[in-house]
């Protein structure tokens, strides 16, 4: 009891570095760290963050308590039906809020490794979804329960069709059943299953891997893998083809290939 | 034999509903279902029917017979070679009615839960991806042979390009073999494999248990994602959003998230 | 040593064919066949070649040594370092060819099936994901190791995008580690996996399988379904169905379908 008031009084997300990488962690385990108009503004700022830091290179998002995220808050959804306008208002802002922070995990300069160590349901689903990487734990089950509550996972739904199948996305949107890690790793949801104890541990040692690169090259090439996406093939390549010779042009490269050619260590330009 | 001439008799096409869920049912078991004219013509009245009854909220395609289609009916085409203009107007007119009868499918109001029973070729196999669940046999098996006859499977490529990972459509298309269904769902094409006495309950199970849920939220959600699906990502979002904030305002979600808060079951509308 | 030598003096692309198959080996295993200039202009010489060949009917891409390709010749890269534009002209200009040589594989007439029998790293690893079939040897491993040098490979994940799902994709981008073909195989990215011996004559066995069908339907089926993939569904459908139409009025679809019903052996146009 204690130990959640504690909680509670503590910043919505805690941000930690260890080295090159921020550990981002959703602090509100009482309320299963449901993205609330509160906890959307506490994570939408610590990306802003961690977007303009030049000294962070990887990003692990993790969350305390026995779920990663629950989605919505329905308590503030269902107390902003009193408003004037029904809700309209609040609904339209808070999906709004929603759908920039996603974006912004999927537009963050650095990679983001989601660290699964619960459920992760309906936005919160779709908030591990929208990371690059995801580590869960062997306990962590994913879902998308909007079904039982009268509200499809519509926005969730975003997320999913661009990690699963078309099928396996339908399945959990119109079904919303619990998926387990291990089945959330064969529909392509999921890296790496682990342990609970070994989720954070292996999630950080991913975060510092991608650390330990060419932060330029990384940057440009994450960037330039979402860009081209969505482009028809003649214009993917012609997008990827400017990033490639862009980042050749880069420092790190000369120095990368050079110590390659040389058979010596690489020393990065933000060393 | 008095079987198949009674079935003959029957329509192509059977509807029987057992509560909010129509069960469609391909009844020329002696063509093995193909999608001849009157077959596609019987298939597409029949859809066109159930997303204009308001008291169905899920659809099982099921077929009787050892196949579930071995989709265009290759007696009708050869016979059309003999029309003036060489079958060029009947063949326009038959891939344009597929094709409609395919996309109907995909755009019905309700979802639509497919049981394959047997082997799905060809524009059958088109017919179970199209499908928004899919059910199958442990003894069903996809393939889309085209190439055996000279015929590339071109439109059933539309569908399988979106449920199964390039390559395998690839290999599908290119070698036209049997794939067994177990194969099939790690592809993606299938989302329960099953004992040939339990496909049928099981889709009509899948069904029962969408249609148990909010038409409203199902409705929406089940038309947003597949108008999201090809968008670029913040124009899925932004699409997927309006979507949400619609589905918020409807009385289901009202209703289901308030039950849900209160935790007592939800009465949806269309009750 | 000798070997080698006798190597380097044979072109860098050795062209054989059996019956309607044309097999391309990379013939240069002491630089692991990498993409150099020269590499990459007889490449594309020789696509071009197999592109206007009407007796060619299926592709088989494979390599001599133990390395697939390892991707761009980064000594190349390194000494246009020395050049008054700091290299941007090759830079930009060996991307363009490269990127040329990855499109014109998937856009040759013919299908491409590639044979992996060792490492396929980098711009290797792309021109696998490029081709329509991937039979790899249980030794074979798949890799983007460009963080290692400071160069993401931003173009071979063009590629690997649409093959593999997208958190694969990132992670193969991200972590640069090698990818053994079973797991290549369960991402997507590979058709079969062989042993050793067996990746030549398997490759061999599928294009072969392709050759013995209607190059109309082949050629057809390969362009169109490579048109409509990005297309939304109505376009998609409207395409296809356009090419269903054009491959109905063929006459080997006409001599197929009439084989078919009259339960003979088809003969084939281009015999």
């Amino acid at each position: 009891m204690e130990r959640h008031i504690m909680h509670e009084n503590a910043p919505p997300v805690l941000r930690r570095d260890e080295g090159a990488v921020a550990i981002l962690t959703l602090n509100r385990p009482a309320s299963r760290n449901s993205l609330s108009t509160g906890m959307l503004a506490a994570l939408q700022a610590a990306l802003d963050e961690v977007a303009a830091d030049r000294d962070i290179r990887a990003v692990v998002l993790a969350a305390e308590g026995p779920a990663f995220s629950a989605g919505h808050d329905l308590k503030e959804v269902t107390a902003h039906r009193a408003d004037a306008d029904g809700g309209a208002a609040f609904f339209a802002g808070i999906m709004a809020a929603c759908g920039t922070v996603m974006q912004a995990v999927v537009a963050l300069p650095q990679p983001v490794v989601a660290a699964v160590q619960g459920i992760a349901t309906a936005a919160g689903c779709q908030l591990a979804a929208s990371c690059d990487l995801v580590v869960a734990s062997t306990t962590a089950k994913f879902c998308t329960p909007g079904v039982d509550i009268g509200l499809f996972c519509s926005t969730p739904g975003v997320a999913l069709a661009r990690a699963v199948p078309r099928k396996s996305a339908m399945e959990m949107l119109l079904l919303g059943e619990m998926i387990p890690a291990g089945e959330a790793q064969r529909m392509g949801l999921v890296n790496r299953v682990m342990p609970p104890e070994a989720v954070l541990p292996t999630a950080l040692a991913l975060a510092q891997q991608i650390a330990s690169r060419s932060a330029v090259a990384v940057q440009l090439g994450k960037r330039g893998f979402n860009a081209q996406q969505a482009m028809p093939l003649a214009e993917a390549y012609a997008a990827a083809g400017a990033v490639m010779v862009e980042n050749l042009l880069a420092e790190d490269a000369a120095e990368g290939i050079g110590a390659f050619v040389a058979k010596r260590r690489p020393e990065w330009q933000h060393r």
